[in-house]
């Protein structure tokens, strides 16, 4: 995560999601994480897993019965004397002896000697002996050690994304830890003196901070791994204490607003400074953007408006987060739009739309404050740079939310 | 969870997947809990959620410029006199003096009295007062209070699976927390001398436990909230001990092994005299089954062998956690066998399969051992009770792992 592209004014949305995919992909391999099977469910496998060891680890009873040679057996019904009882988790190293059957249960070893299980179902017993009604051949009801799997052999592939079936038979080789692709670590950072957490009655003039949330469920949603959520004023050396404290924790910060003309522009302000590089993306809503690399992390600004917060995360974070965590890209479809449109010029638009079954209807104005307006939104509909009005019925490029 | 239907012996899969549905369904309504709108991405939402607040909030501006009256700007280009600077937090309690201008930031209130915003872009200003180029009309980038959301309005609807888009939303109205349905909370209880936890050199007869980790992995899966995960040993006392914790703590229990025809049987002989009701279903595998209702809680006692527990979950579970948890139900499709197959008279069997292009693969043979043979699986294949064999070719119910 070294690269620094410069970021040119008013460069266009393809040019800066291709910045900000190059800032988060990692310069080497992917970073691995060693985690227990049991806490490795949905992770992505990072390396083929081979078994260290056979399963059955051991010649075994399939069934709750006796064990004992099957020639003894041919005729029946047929009395053996009984040479003992093995449970589950016994050890068997005492050989049959010749012509006597054992009584084992489900998973107890056979022993050396013996080469079938009569199931319990076929004997009658006095605690001395046993009576088998039916016979059964050589092999039956006995598990023979490795047919499920040998040492050495590859028992889950690298790069799959691990189902409890997988847990479970990374789980039955005894594995203390298996190698999952990490997870990108990220911190959020909010900043704006007006943003107030809720809980707290508003002043006037502050709305409640909604972008902390927001951008932590965007985050985990798409396979990243929120290590902080944070919220500063418009303080330098707040912003500046917090920063420091998302950097040293994370692989990628996302800060929100102080990034445009006004005069209180703290992100823009303390990261400047710091190498960072801020201008306009040809997006709306989103315009104003930024990115940073602060001790080798790459540092994503995001204006500050709750509707460009969100578009920003959509457009430019998460096609590569997705990337990262081996997720599949955004489902992206063409649609006829239900009512007519218009869209500035020069700008790629993003519009909050909903599905129908006749098309994508506009659910909510332009307006990059319609939060609400946005939860009755399940995609994004994207409006060409040259395009500035469109009729009902045009068919446009929709991105699923 | 009160209900106490009788288990017949060899009693039909569906009978014993509805006598399980019948037994962790809630008596009353779903159990609700209340939690703060960042940490209920992918929750489903209980209740309706009104807003208790209009948004905006307040009048604000939708850019960095200044408040005045369009009046003011009809002529341009024309030098007004500057009233104050207004950031996004600040009170705008002083109506705007006539003929002047404040400076806005994004966000920020816009006055009394004003009635547009004219973008920084189109001004200059040397402090004192500032110069308009370009003139705009009454309400231009003016949001009016509750142009988003009007108190009270339905914000998210019951039922919504809360995406981040939803987050935002309920935390911008200032919520504290918003009601979702509550997972099912769930205890595995694992039972065997043989069972070894990974780590440990095994013993002469011991395996691995993978029942632990499977059983998690497939309740998270499906929608449940792992409370504890336990072993025991078969010591009556240790069982109890660990079932007491368990069921003080769960919604449902899980147990797996001691619940055949064997000597060793911990499961059935603590939870027979409780009330348990211990069977064969006719199923290949799992067929030994249990259930007990201790102090109001179902407690679900599948057979040890990986295989055997993991279709139990499968088969009994799954279906009934889905539906507690408002997920899809698993997915079933009709396909053609690849290869022949055989199957005992009058038990259903679920074979493990994977999906091709051609049909489905039967990748593991019957036996419940074959833990490792299930990684390779994507699918169960069922095959009904009054089967023995079928031909390649032949179209059966395949369910998704």
């Amino acid at each position: 995560m070294n690269s620094r592209p410069a970021l040119a004014p008013a460069r266009s949305v393809d040019e800066y999601r291709a910045t900000v995919a190059e800032l988060l992909r990692p310069a080497g391999p992917r970073p691995v994480r060693q985690v227990a099977p049991g806490a490795a469910l949905h992770a992505l496998l990072a390396a083929d897993v081979h078994s260290p060891l056979e399963l059955p680890v051991f010649r075994n009873s399939a069934m709750d019965g006796y064990a004992l040679r099957a020639e003894s057996v041919l005729v029946t019904p047929v009395t053996l004397p009984l040479a003992g009882v093995l449970a589950a988790g016994a050890d068997a190293l005492q050989p049959l002896p010749a012509g006597a059957a054992v009584k084992v249960m489900t998973g107890a070893p056979v022993p050396p000697g013996a080469d079938c299980v009569v199931p319990v179902e076929d004997t009658s017993s006095d605690g001395e002996t046993v009576t088998v009604s039916r016979g059964r051949g050589v092999g039956e009801f006995v598990r023979e050690a490795g047919t499920d799997v040998r040492r050495g052999d590859l028992l889950v592939p690298a790069g799959t994304r691990l189902a409890p079936r997988h847990v479970a038979a990374l789980a039955a080789v005894g594995l203390v830890t298996v190698p999952v692709v990490a997870p990108v670590r990220a911190a959020v950072l909010t900043t704006g003196d007006e943003l107030m957490p809720a809980g707290v009655p508003l002043r006037p003039g502050t709305i409640y901070n909604s972008n902390g949330a927001a951008l932590a469920a965007a985050l985990t949603d798409n396979g990243a791994e929120v290590v902080s959520v944070a919220h500063s004023t418009d303080d330098h050396g707040e912003f500046r204490a917090l920063l420091g404290a998302a950097v040293a924790a994370a692989d990628v910060v996302l800060t929100s607003g102080g990034v445009s003309q006004g005069d209180f522009e703290v992100v823009k302000e303390v990261l400047g400074p710091l190498g960072g590089v801020f201008g306009a993306v040809a997006v709306q809503p989103g315009g104003p953007q930024g990115y940073t690399v602060v001790d080798g992390v790459p540092v994503l600004s995001f204006p500050g408006n709750p509707v460009s917060t969100a578009v920003s995360f959509e457009v430019f974070a998460r096609p590569v987060l997705r990337e990262l965590a081996g997720l599949p890209p955004v489902p992206e479809q063409w649609l006829a739009l239900r009512d007519p449109i218009r869209s500035p010029a020069g700008k790629r638009q993003y519009l909050r739309g909903a599905l129908t079954a006749a098309g994508v209807r506009v659910v909510a104005g332009p307006g990059s404050h319609l939060v609400a307006g946005m939860a009755r939104a399940d995609a994004l509909v994207e409006i060409p740079e040259a395009v500035t009005e469109l009729p009902a019925g045009a068919v446009v490029r929709v991105w699923s939310l």
